[in-house]
């Protein structure tokens, strides 16, 4: 018998046949011996809905009380979702019973639409289970110290799963989602991109933040704090597939040492689109320099991925960084307003809202020369210009032409050996191709 | 200055355009220097929707588990109401802060859907409001002592309200609603039904009883027991009319002894449809019968009205009583097949499921008398024959083949002197016309 965390995401919640799926799901794992809490998310278009409503009434600055008003808010999507769970549960004759974040009680601080969860009491939890009854717990919300209900942010459901999964220490936290797992990059971009058996912890925190959107960053984050076993499948499965069959579909997120040495020096590819890059040219090369763009960035809540300076020349330097697309005028133009002026004669702006940034990640490059070397020969051979290059342990991103995304991530795809025939086979080793 | 409670009914919050003008209402009384707390119901439909999922859902047998649940589904409508009202205001320039019945917290007992208020705490809002801000509380629903989520029940925002008025010491409490205040009758039947400037608490108890739906009678009980003042008004009037204008709008439900001296003797009637009778003929007269007969129906979960027991005559009697006629078919069969075959030989059932109740009410009765009679002449004159009759010390029932109720309302209404050019008049006393 163990103890399993089921998440289910706002598509596996949609209506109330996908409901009722969900609850023949989760008692095929109790009928196996199993104690099992569930975290679903909303139905899926009801926070967009009440968060519309919302839209048409918001004043035009968002203030803390108007974000706790929105948290309030945006919270009932997932209490109607928990309570329609708990209630097909019991009609399929399966004693069940739903939790809010403040019942539980999952402890947050005090910040509204994105909240970062501080403690979970599992005391409550682990006495229904013990009771023989099923416990859905509202994903995305909990209360702040004072009592108020906040939310974690999109996608936060994720995380409450994983966070609930350390207070009760589960055995395992499944995430069912709406893709069957993991790949070594966007299917939808590589057709042949292979679903990955096993990712590090490592990995699969670095695919998140570089662009993956199969699981909040947070919810890996916490996986690793807590060493929560984490797996991600489908949930389009037929509910009465094998159990054995389903407890080892998708990706699991592996703390092994062990696990790593067999696999890939790149497990995967990630790429974001919608991002620009700024220059500030012929700044002076002095300390201070880049606290001086960049502080008037931070202080306008513009936030900056990567960051290059040049090699000095003449006692002058260029500064480049990449933000997102959305806030590239207005980072352009506080850099002519407010930080030329400060820098002196002789600088300027110039920038591109047109750039992309692929990664290769794995924990293998740590020690495997040659990764870059492979990596940026595969782009030259493609004609690819390489604009910025940044590097991790674990992972080395460049900045690109947008156009040329499809075409970067396929060469990657196939120069790191991560093509395949079949979407089940784990990838090997193959990083001198 | 004053402190108000303002209540809004489901089609006052229907949409959000309604919503501002909600809160453009509420601002107006705070601008004239009162201290407002706000209990909206969820927005119209939502309640339905919620449940509709639901009832997609739900076993068969709804058990205390589901109920739980379908008190915690139904809850989010009004978190989701008053959430917006707050962003409303705030929007509007006005500090707002919505609070659920969990975080006041309304405590409640553990019946779901049909909770009992046991104490609220008016500390939080008392804090709130003498920080400047409005205070939105969620109708309709509380905590029981194990922290589970308990609903009042359909109507139960009016009784929020009320109560919590009562806990904060409201100078009054506004229910706003889709009506303009309570009348004589209802003026879809007598067009010219009048307004009632002010009521007594007790007559709006008969009232509610008897069949107007204005407020849910727990909302007029609580008002009694902690002598609450409670005015019924329209939400339709727009918002920026004059403020004392609308201080004095729609009927006020008093408690002051001399206001009911210039009462009419009958203040308004009341009347229900779908009603049903049953008698039960030949009956032996002895004691314990009542009981034979109406334990054996209120075992079965059946309400019943208005009671008559016969005059005895040679050892027999007959014995009737009304229910609802949704019951009617069930009553009747309990009866054939559990009832008389212990009652013996000679019993038999008789029924018509076509009769309603037409009540008069006025606290002036206790005193006059000749209303009685002045009600049985206006019915005889009209040809409408008397099936039954009911009498408390402020109202007289009586039951009557259903087809006659609207003549037999209007007769009563022109009998009791209750009929008025204008909707604005106090009728003046007239029972004996």
């Amino acid at each position: 018998m163990a103890l399993i965390v089921h998440k289910y995401g706002g598509t596996s919640m949609g209506t109330t046949e996908r409901i009722r799926n969900v609850a023949k799901r989760v008692i095929k794992w109790v009928n196996a011996g199993h104690q099992v809490v569930v975290v679903p998310s909303a139905m899926s278009g009801e926070t967009n809905r009440l968060l519309g409503l919302a839209a048409e009434l918001e004043p035009k600055e968002r203030g803390s009380n108007t974000r706790r008003e929105l948290d309030a808010l945006a919270a009932t999507g997932e209490q109607a979702s928990s309570a329609l769970l708990a209630i097909a549960l019991q009609s399929e004759g399966q004693d069940a019973v739903s939790f809010t974040g403040w019942q539980v009680p999952v402890r947050t601080d005090s910040s509204y639409m994105k909240a970062r969860i501080e403690s979970i009491e599992g005391q409550r939890i682990r006495k229904e289970l013990d009771a023989g009854r099923v416990v859905i717990v509202t994903g995305f919300q909990g209360i702040d110290s004072q009592g108020n209900i906040t939310t974690l942010g999109r996608g936060g459901s994720d995380t409450s799963a994983v966070a609930i999964a350390a207070a009760i220490k589960a055995d395992e936290c499944l995430i069912y989602t709406d893709v069957d797992g993991v790949y070594t990059t966007d299917p939808r971009v590589v057709p042949n991109a292979q679903r990955l058996k096993t990712i590090s912890f490592e990995e699969m925190l670095e695919l998140a933040s570089l662009g993956s959107k199969i699981l909040q960053i947070r919810s890996v984050e916490f996986a690793g704090k807590y060493r929560v076993p984490l797996r991600v499948l489908s949930s389009f499965t037929p509910w009465d597939i094998d159990l054995a069959e389903e407890a080892q579909s998708g990706t699991l997120i592996t703390f092994e040492e062990d696990a790593k040495m067999e696999k890939a020096v790149v497990s995967g590819i990630a790429f974001t689109r919608d991002e620009a890059k700024v220059s500030v040219l012929g700044v002076p090369d002095k300390p201070g320099i880049a606290h001086s763009i960049l502080g008037a960035v931070a202080d306008a809540k513009i936030d900056v991925d990567v960051i290059i300076q040049n090699l000095s020349k003449e006692g002058k330097t260029d500064f480049s960084f990449t933000v997102t697309r959305a806030d590239y005028d207005r980072t352009l133009k506080l850099l002519n307003e407010k930080v030329l002026p400060q820098l002196g004669e002789g600088t300027s702006t110039v920038g591109n809202p047109h750039i992309s940034k692929v990664s290769i990640v794995g924990i293998g490059m740590k020690s495997h020369a040659g990764v870059a070397s492979t990596m940026f020969r595969a782009l030259s051979q493609e004609g690819i210009n390489i604009q910025m290059i940044s590097t991790s342990e674990i992972k080395t991103s460049v900045v690109i032409d947008e156009k040329y995304v499809e075409l970067a991530v396929r060469a990657l795809h196939t120069a790191f050996g991560l093509d395949g025939d079949s979407a089940i086979e784990v990838p090997k080793r193959n990083d001198e191709k």
